[in-house]
């Protein structure tokens, strides 16, 4: 099947950015995986409307990647935190992918504003197109595409 | 230095989807990386509207990630057509990583529509995170953040 003909929609990339494909759905995403969790730690850090944050923090919930968790700080009513859920911390190599393109493009003379390491043993951190053979690969070389016909047709 | 206290625009995760970071730049990418070239192809397959299409494709080519180079059909008036400089070939593993997310939690019972194959060997292809030491790593476990004090105050 050729690419131009298989439908737009019908893509692993196209449903995801669909969910989270928004400027403000990234950063909140970041944020929480960074382990801000509170909506007034989440507004004071992005700077975002609180309107707007709590739309995108109720979809996040809807779709199952961020949870709400009751907390109540002494003298002051309940509230809700919020915790990335499995489904939540599984977008965090989209946040590296980000991270590594800014790192590679936009950064300044004096180079990434944060590395990775591990903690481990301390060697910087770098995501690796792999096949399940061991090869590493270069994206867009050597790369073939297998169109799942059950799927599209679904 | 705290996560916190980290200003949110002085951020690679923040400065990418700054210039991608909008559902169309994403699908316009994913589909120039799958080969598509020609504007009237692009809006065929995205089924965007022509003005949208030219906004986007502009902001891609100020970036860099996108080169116009003239072709003419016979007896056609000269046309351009759109490839992925080596900036926008490096945003691929953010599309993949998307690609990735939406196969583990979007794919319907048929399973994900397009596996991504090595096209030398087969073996399906994977993104892995892994340290310079050769660690495979689970995000946002055994990872440390180091901040580069000079970028922060740049």
């Amino acid at each position: 099947m050729d690419y131009a003909d298989q439908p737009t929609d019908c893509c692993s990339i196209a449903r995801t950015v669909s969910i989270t494909g928004d400027r403000w759905m990234m950063l909140i995403l970041r944020d929480l995986s960074n382990g801000l969790r509170r909506f007034d730690e989440l507004i004071g850090h992005l700077r975002i409307a609180r309107d707007v944050l709590t739309r995108r923090l109720a979809a996040l919930v809807d779709e199952g990647m961020v949870e709400r968790r009751p907390y109540q700080q002494l003298g002051q009513r309940p509230r809700d935190e919020y915790r990335l859920t499995a489904k939540g911390r599984d977008f965090v190599p989209v946040l590296i992918a980000l991270m590594h393109w800014g790192d590679q493009h936009l950064a300044g003379a004096a180079g990434p504003p944060v590395r990775l390491r591990h903690a481990d043993c301390g060697a910087e951190i770098r995501l690796e197109l792999r096949c399940a053979a061991g090869h590493e690969l270069t994206p867009g070389r050597a790369v073939e595409r297998e169109f799942n016909a059950a799927a599209l047709d679904g």
